[in-house]
């Protein structure tokens, strides 16, 4: 089946039938034989997300004239798979039991079923990419930079050593890579010049980091209810990331070392959040920017009011 | 640099510089710039192992006349290096302490460290087939089967129900399905005709099965020392195995609920392992022959002698 865009429909039509299509395919690519796998890929992917991956990659495709949802879902798909299978093998390192509102797959599978239910959500990204060539790079090379992001972290953890210098790297590893690839991948299926590639690659990259400082910011200071995951999951992690966020290399009122409530309590009376707040705000701005070398159009005018979105969201 | 197949040598000798590329590119492949992943993943490399996939994805290649040993080591690599995530991850659930002769990552640097490495060297596969068109689809698919695979014993362990179908789909799964993969993208690596590929992957297929059924009767009964790994490793999974292999849909001598120790005397008193040995046996000679179909050359011979080697070791 193809799904064309109607010269008529708005921008937000076209992307929720592109979102549409994205559903679509992820279902299908988690129909494994094995029940185990089917139920809990579908229990993490059924508790909806924000799906924010795919939409960059639809609208970046749809900024550059790109008119062939079907054609695009198979990598929005792909590139939301592989955030899913992080996820799944993250909580069960930080023990989260609650995610996007529902018992984590490590809470409701365990430990054994949880590692392999996230191994089996990357072999579906393996096998949806497995045609597509140069944009499989793309999207493979983000794959080992989530993962080393992600041991950063844990390195960081483990030896309480979370600088600001060392923040920025994990969080440009683990999520803004992906984001980049999510720009990249769009741009290059719509046929864009290496310029058009370049300014939606930057994009979504700066984009991307802004989303992850908000996030931790919301980890830090949102109620459980409300994020839908299990908040300050793990205590060093929160500290590490408060003094990164709060402190400039340690010296702000954040300090690695006092206790988290302390540190929510000290982020939550000072300024801190707001000048968080105010580094995401400032990424976003060079993302918007980097728009700028594009037509404007509908599109664009969505890529900006998703990036608005990433740092005005409360979960 | 290119390494050509000289004509003059033996194929013991190019088989060993096919070799020494495959392991100059898992080397390259996993050299992160995250230290604990680089040397994880060296240290489970650098224990060694048989090698043996990349040996028959090799051997394949060179039966039907490919000659760059430089283009076949990458898929080769990512082969072995497959193989190594699982087993890293395995070692996780299982609880393996002893891997190859070393530690095993989960013991050496624990479960988050660990379950990260998994990540990371299948990332690594990711990266280096990415270019790879359909050949990738070809090792995507065994990646999921490989995980599907796991999951069903996981289950099966889980229920106790490891009657002699539930085992042989699960080493089909996750044993013979990238067995078969090696076959199929050497062949075709070679430019081989499709009724080749079918042989060299059905080669392949049989194999595997042959080869985790000697592995699970090892498993069972070598001493540890001299298998390298923990051995008999999860009670339960031992019992179901050896319930598998020993009797027929459990009419044999171990049945499930014995507890360990009585099956293994069980079974080296008894009949079981030589008649599991024998299923080996007959699956290895249905892989040889299917080697009929091609052309009989010192690479087909040194195919037999993998297969022969698959079901005569004894670690």
């Amino acid at each position: 089946m193809t799904v064309t865009v109607a010269g008529t429909a708005t921008i937000a039509e076209k992307l929720d039938e592109g979102l549409a299509a994205v559903e679509r395919v992820m279902l299908e690519a988690t129909d494994s034989q094995v029940a185990v796998l089917r139920d809990a890929s579908r229990h993490i992917l059924g508790a909806g997300g924000k799906r924010i991956r795919p939409r960059l990659l639809l609208l970046a495709y749809m900024a550059l004239g790109g008119r062939d949802l079907e054609r695009v879902a198979r990598p929005a798909a792909a590139i939301e798979l592989m955030h899913t299978a992080s996820v799944v093998h993250d909580d069960i390192n930080d023990h989260g039991i609650l995610r996007r509102g529902r018992p984590s797959v490590n809470a409701a599978w365990g430990r054994t079923f949880a590692l392999l239910t996230g191994d089996f959500l990357f072999t579906a990204v393996y096998e949806l990419m497995a045609p597509y060539g140069d944009l499989n790079e793309d999207l493979a090379s983000a794959a080992t930079a989530l993962v080393e992001g992600e041991t950063l972290q844990a390195v960081a953890v483990k030896d309480n050593d979370f600088s600001r210098a060392v923040y920025m790297r994990i969080i440009a590893l683990k999520t803004a890579a992906l984001f980049r690839a999510a720009g990249a991948i769009g741009a290059k299926l719509a046929g864009a010049r290496p310029s058009e590639i370049e300014a939606l690659s930057d994009f979504g990259f700066n984009l991307g980091l802004a989303f992850q400082i908000v996030d931790d910011i919301l980890d830090l200071v949102a109620d459980e209810e409300r994020l839908g995951k299990t908040a300050g999951i793990d205590m060093d992690q929160g500290r590490g990331v408060a003094v990164a966020l709060g402190a400039d290399n340690g010296n702000g009122r954040a300090q690695a070392g006092d206790p988290l409530d302390a540190i929510k309590r000290g982020m939550l009376e000072g300024d801190t959040i707001d000048k968080a707040r105010k580094q995401a705000d400032l990424l976003v701005d060079v993302a918007v920017e980097r728009l700028g070398a594009l037509e404007t159009s509908p599109a664009t005018q969505a890529l900006v009011e998703l990036a608005r979105l990433v740092v005005e969201r409360e979960s």
